[in-house]
């Protein structure tokens, strides 16, 4: 594909990436005088923070995400193309992708992220990570195919391995995992066995730092810590994990190592920012962090390239007093709506304001009518704090059918504990596979 | 695994599959004073009538799929068991299955079907078939990445190859796929492209018998295939396909042989049953037909064999009148619930009368308020016929949950004409997949 220039003689502005950040920009520029061009590999937008909910049954994969065509049809200044983008032409102002080079005046890269096994690549295959949907449904088939395989097993020793499940990281993603686990095996699986009893099986949640959701204020912390082991779910904090086998994994803490056997192991730690990261740092004079995120300027821009914008999961950005934002909806939203605005007035000739990040809050679920809330100033836990996300969580969805399929199934999940997308689908990786990768990752000396 | 005895005294009743035939017997064995083994390799019981609306992206996987430990989790008397039958011994009554045997007293044998390419097995990969959730998330990534390749194609007879759809199989399910595609293209996708017109897609149904819906009586096949020809769909009976290759198919009819360019084939033609039946057929006197189905006696039994039974499409079952009863779900249903009245019966020293079918009628739909429909010995069309449909269907789908969900999704559907779970998800091959499988399947002669 050769995209022609554009026919109107405005301005064309290329976004990368439909997320949060993206899918903002190219709806904020709706009424500007520029031809907008959003490139996706994906044709949908997807709803990141129900994406546990989809690797847990609750909910269905269309219910989180919304085609990118159908949100944008009517904004006629938007084209949406579906493509993989490979490179940049920085000088020339051109986007490389797999479907040709796309030319632009406006450039905004927003292609996220994906997760971080700090260089122990080798645990991909047996700690997925969630990230897409692709994730979301192998994930869901590994934990219902766990309970399946317990039912099965005459070893009792195996059988425990088989109801272990390890989450390692304790942000919010890791948070609502073990929760959503521990409810699965409490009530929705209650009646389903006849052989295992589901709520015999063991959540472990592992964060390598001293408190779970290490972005929430200490008391909400504590809260969250609590009410996850009310649930059942063992919590260890300061506990690294520093090895996993298809059978155990190892974990280290002050009070020594210990091995746990376990068949699942679910992984919501390290981010790192897309490879088109380093594309973008070697045509530039920007530079990057550890986790590859591109550290941008006061107006999100690049160092020497002011038409080019990072926002979202992969810029780094350093507010006027020196803190950093996080990693989270929030930003990306509001990156990509000034982005918008900072390029609607610069065609126009006008000055712009640096971005300034407002703080609006964090929210993190737990489970059933449990979740920690911080407002401002203002800290929120269990049933208040549980309305709030379900409130706040519904109104930004991005289509009114799932805002009213999601209501309707978490109605539903409420008042019968079912979890009635716990499809087992794809091809789950059996013991043997896992081995055999195992044994072609492991260095010869570990054998 | 190996399944211990029956516990309780009480005869085993194991019941292979989860469809509409296996669930059906297992459900109806409720209150009958036996232990039933429901085996299937999913964990769910799929609802096929809808699965079209899956493949063209109406409704979501797990809304037409029930888990099957959800469904009987209240029976006590019936046990789910997610394993892959791997074959039996009659004699000695046992299943053997990959997570080891299983006895029984009675084996009910419903693993119905698959599609069959008349032995070109090689068009397997170019015209995928619909008979699993993976078949129909397959099919809608095919549909929909060929309206996003011929938006970026700029050689027009490309981009027309890229918009041309063929369908092979006039019966319900080629009938049901090819109405969907023509609202598509003439509809949901209306705003959604810039570069190209969705609705100048072509979908051609190609049937090799004399009219579409051959199970339907003559008036109704006609206002079917006129239906379908007013959604702009062509349609060609009398037609064989006799080549399929990654850019073209290749059609002969009593005027001639004809090719037509097209990328995007979906086959709806021949059944055959699930590969057990072979192993049946080894081991007993029982014969099977051309497509695999197992004749049966007048209890569905297997000759010589009283304690086993083949129901569902897996079954061959001739009629007093000496018709054979086709693969449609109603025989299934009505088949399940008899064999477990049968096995009832002879539990308490009864005797059972032959299996009797009850032509409850037959139900196919077209589009948007336009459908045929054949009770007894009323024949409907249009859209009392389409409302018929909706109301038949929606009663059939086995949770109350997925009624909810469907008929949201209809509803929204029908005012919007948006097709919300048209997500492109997994690998979909690519044209450099295809040709290199085409290349892998011909013999050297033909290249």
């Amino acid at each position: 594909m050769e995209t022609t220039k554009s026919t109107s003689g405005k301005p064309r502005v290329v976004i990368i990436g439909g997320g949060f950040a993206g899918l903002n920009a190219a709806k904020s520029l709706r009424k500007a005088p520029v031809e907008v061009t959003l490139i996706d590999r994906r044709n949908f937008h997807l709803f990141q923070p129900l994406l546990y909910q989809v690797a847990t049954g609750g909910l269905s994969p269309a219910n989180i995400a919304s085609p990118l065509r159908w949100v944008l049809r009517r904004q006629r200044n938007c084209e949406v193309v579906l493509a993989e983008v490979v490179g940049f032409d920085l000088e020339g102002r051109r986007v490389f992708t797999a479907e040709g080079d796309i030319p632009y005046d406006y450039l905004v890269v927003a292609a996220g992220s994906r997760h971080s096994y700090f260089g122990k690549d080798e645990w991909a295959e047996l700690a997925p990570g969630l990230k897409t949907i692709e994730d979301a449904t192998d994930i869901r088939g590994r934990v219902y195919s766990a309970f399946e395989h317990a039912e099965h097993e005459q070893d009792p020793q195996l059988r425990r391995a088989r109801l272990n499940f390890v989450i390692v990281g304790g942000g919010p993603t890791g948070v609502e995992l073990a929760g959503a686990l521990a409810e699965i095996a409490r009530h929705s699986l209650r009646n389903d066995f006849r052989h295992i009893n589901p709520a015999e099986a063991r959540i472990m949640l592992v964060e390598a730092g001293s408190r779970v959701l290490g972005g929430f204020p200490d008391d909400l912390s504590a809260k969250a810590h609590l009410s996850l082991e009310q649930l059942g779910v063992t919590v260890r904090t300061a506990t690294m994990v520093t090895a996993i086998t298809p059978e155990d994994v190892e974990l280290k803490s002050a009070v020594g190592v210990e091995r746990w056997p376990t068949r699942t192991v679910l992984w919501a730690a390290g981010v790192l920012a897309s490879p088109l990261s380093k594309a973008l740092t070697a045509d530039s004079q920007a530079e990057a962090d550890r986790a590859g995120r591109i550290m941008v300027q006061a107006d999100t821009s690049l160092p020497g390239r002011p038409e080019v914008f990072v926002i979202g999961d992969m810029a780094s950005y350093k507010q006027a007093d020196g803190k950093l934002l996080p990693g989270v909806a929030q930003v990306a939203i509001q990156q990509g709506r000034y982005v918008a605005r900072l390029i609607a007035a610069r065609v126009k000739g006008k000055a712009s304001e640096p971005f300034h990040y407002v703080d609006l809050g964090n929210l993190a679920t737990i489970g059933r009518r449990s979740a920690v809330a911080q407002i401002r100033k203002l800290h929120f836990s269990g049933v208040v704090a549980w309305w709030l996300w379900l409130l706040i969580h519904l109104m930004h969805i991005v289509t009114f059918r799932n805002r009213l399929l999601v209501l309707t199934q978490w109605a539903w999940s409420y008042f019968t504990y079912d979890r009635a997308a716990r499809l087992i689908t794809g091809d789950v990786p059996s013991d043997a596979d896992l081995a055999a990768l195992q044994r072609l990752a492991s260095p010869p000396q570990q054998r």
